[in-house]
């Protein structure tokens, strides 16, 4: 046991002095490998009749961190998270440690008291006046949570009957929406052909009258509209759609309208940008993601739900004996573990406390003020730099979407050969910057507006930039393209 | 950035000073607060403005400590989860602060290999000659995605077309199944009066007679079996369906068999005690929960596919550009994110991959071996014992299920009354040894088997039991029963 706590007090010198937080001005993002060679430098397989000794095992652990990705390197922009917040990863140390189920009091008395309180504070964040939540294990299953409430709401007897007699029910989303709605309609037996995608306009925002003209066409055709999917902060342009435009379209049509504020939602704790979610009010649910910018370690999802307090339960409750016992010695309605899908549930609600314990709304809220501004300040030097061309010309988020122009192509007349050479950029310049390590920004199409790859760079709130590391950045990438070989 | 590593060194000296795995002897399980005792001992609430030291912090976390269960105690006999594996927790740390998703190699590449490894490491040992897996979170999820990829497989249309015209699908689970099922039946739209529950004997063990009736029954009544859900290792009574008998009746049936093993497939790991499987190779698919008795810390659970490789990724797959480009530099084969359903997923792979990679499959048998040795040991002087009634006579696994019963009962006559009595006990006992802190054990009742509450021991690999605990289990017990007061 002594040992235990001697290995761990390893683990934790070693993650501190391989700088897996990448805090050191020379820690690269990657040391990049292919699978074949990773393979020969790591031996993954496993063998039946080992045992191997602690020094082994850290040095197994060592190989592990170094060819690992540095997510909380300030140069990795890849993914919609990073970095992560020192209080969230104490708060995931802990409840690993603690290794217990967030479902009753008995096994979780303390975290019982810290998710719900977390919910409260949701609800209160987003001027829900009242209603419940939930922790997920991730946006795509709050977004199913969502679905499955308003599928529940419509007819509560499909939980029993299921949806076989029933005419097709049909949920709504943008063109610019995140996938995750697709595979709930794949799991909830509704099908992609009654995912109804919705027009979205030059910036990724849901067209409320497009939307309004789906629901009336689904009508009649004989199906059955029941939910759509709003999204603040979409995946790749950090589009924020018309809250109450889409509310007004729902109300009418009497449908959920859900918000998935997985990416957005953390404009919420900002006094200068939570205007971005203005209408949240009028919502029947919203996700809310603060494993993504806000650095909270992965995972740490939250679903809210507006109206009543007892829905999540009745929707969801199957009323284990061994587990849910009605004749406890304390109140049983402690005992959340039933409003969810999942039984045995990690507890992520810690995390997330610990950082607003700790920082405060308001610290947390400059935290989010200060990715704003480099964004900002990003989008202004790509747009005074001829090398660089915005795809939206207009600010929205954290998400900056550009293209590098190499300098042969600079002032040429852009034809379709033009772009299609352009498109190709991007993905080069990647591979020369992740074999290189220094950074990691990801790249995408937009197949609906007819794009192709550009850089999609997302700046998080861990670590804190500055604009001299925005500098840093387009340096790099110009760089970069400075030595790309043409023909492309 | 210094200050970050300090404050995490403070973390992990008060998880060891706090002794929050209980090592000590006089370590308590619990000290037990009711709700609102709670609240005013740790303040949870959140206030907008505040900005706490790190020693506030710290002090915040030690509350937290102080008031949690000490489930790595070895008197946490109360769900099917207790003590981590030390390489477990220590898997699960580095992963926090690696804090990547397990989706694209780019952002993964050691676990990738790594969870590729887990994967076929697992085909092998439950003898599928191929297939494909995944991790997801937790079992009731794993569960799911079997009976998505069964519902796929009978009908690929339903992925685009949903369900709205077939003819009712139907699935098969026991009584002494996981409820975990109802809760997938519900959201894939299926409804719980399509989940057909069927009979179990006397041990808990589904009859594939009265399964081949009822598949039978089901087709004539114009609705459509698909899926079958066999367990090993029921919930309660810890019981293993016979695979063997029940692929006879699926296979002529034409019928999905999934094996729910979350508890039951760590038995795999132990040379005497893998028969308990027999027949695995006959299986569709099968779940399994590492995090629960053998130590690997919430969560950790796989599910296994056999056959076609690809078929995970063709039901589950979204296509999303801006994640899995097609145009990557490395091998897209290894961007595995498109076959789950969630899209950023913590990477559960590495905890017990690590485990498994130090201590090898015999080491980790040999725990297991323990564990099913001081059940077996437990279950035998419960037996010789007239304090105490077996609610089985005959061992099954590491799930030991029991009456106490007072002094004042024994050698009555058992009547309704009397067992009515009886059923008090366990949660009287509950509440006294909650109060206490001594120790912590879960009781139910089985209402199909018309019986009440007893009490459900659970012995799990870590820490590693002797037979002096248990003789001291079942002293404290009787010691509680004991101080009961009469009438109940």
């Amino acid at each position: 046991m002594a040992d235990d706590w001697a290995f761990l007090e390893r683990i934790y010198k070693l993650l501190r002095d391989e700088d897996v937080l990448a805090t050191s001005p020379e820690a690269s993002v990657v040391d990049f490998k292919f699978p074949d060679e990773l393979a020969r430098i790591i031996d993954v397989s496993l063998d039946t009749k080992v045992s191997r000794t602690a020094d082994e095992a850290e040095e197994i652990c060592r190989l592990v961190l170094r060819y690992s990705v540095k997510t909380g390197h300030r140069y990795f922009c890849n993914q919609l998270f990073g970095g992560c917040d020192v209080y969230g990863l104490a708060g995931a140390w802990i409840t690993d440690a603690l290794n217990t189920s967030q479902y009753t009091f008995e096994v979780a008395p303390v975290f019982t008291l810290i998710e719900d309180t977390i919910i409260r504070k949701c609800l209160e964040l987003f001027n829900f006046s009242e209603g419940d939540g939930i922790f997920s294990p991730g946006g795509s299953m709050s977004n199913m949570y969502a679905m499955i409430l308003a599928r529940f709401k419509v007819n509560p007897k499909f939980k029993c009957m299921g949806m076989f007699g029933s005419p097709p029910l049909v949920a709504f989303t943008s063109q610019d929406a995140h996938y995750s709605l697709k595979k709930a309609a794949h799991w909830m037996g509704i099908g992609l052909n009654n995912l109804e995608v919705v027009e979205s306009d030059e910036r990724g925002r849901m067209c409320p009258e497009a939307l309004k003209k789906a629901i009336v066409r689904v009508k009649e055709e004989g199906r059955r509209p029941f939910f759509v999917n709003a999204t603040a902060g979409t995946t790749v342009l950090g589009a924020f759609d018309d809250i109450n435009a889409l509310a007004d379209v729902c109300q009418e049509a009497g449908v959920w309208l859900h918000l998935d504020a997985c990416l957005g939602g953390t404009a919420i704790l900002s006094e200068k940008h939570k205007n971005l979610l203005r209408g949240s009010e009028r919502l029947n649910s919203l996700a809310w993601n603060p494993h993504k910018t806000l650095g909270a370690p992965l995972q740490c999802s939250i679903l809210i739900v507006s109206g009543e307090k007892n829905l999540l339960h009745k929707c969801n409750c199957a009323n284990a004996d061994y587990l849910f016992q009605q004749d406890k010695f304390y109140d049983i309605s402690y005992d959340t573990g039933d409003k969810s899908f999942q039984c045995g549930r990690k507890v992520d609600s810690f995390k997330v406390w610990l950082m607003l314990k700790v920082r405060g709304v308001n610290e947390l809220g400059l935290k989010v003020d200060n990715a704003m501004e480099m964004s900002q300040y990003l989008t202004n030097r790509l747009k005074s730099n001829s090398t660089f061309r915005l795809v939206l010309d207009e600010f929205q988020y954290t998400n900056i979407c550009f293209w590098y122009i190499p300098k042969s192509m600079r002032g040429q007349e852009e034809t379709q050969e033009w772009w299609n050479t352009l498109y190709k950029v991007a993905p080069l310049i990647k591979e020369k910057m992740v074999k290189k390590g220094s950074m990691m920004v990801g790249f995408c199409p937009l197949p609906h507006k007819n794009v192709g790859n550009f850089f999609r760079m997302v700046i998080t709130c861990y670590p804190t930039l500055t604009r001299n590391d925005v500098d840093c950045f387009i340096a790099e990438i110009e760089q970069f393209g400075d030595s790309l070989d043409f023909p492309l």
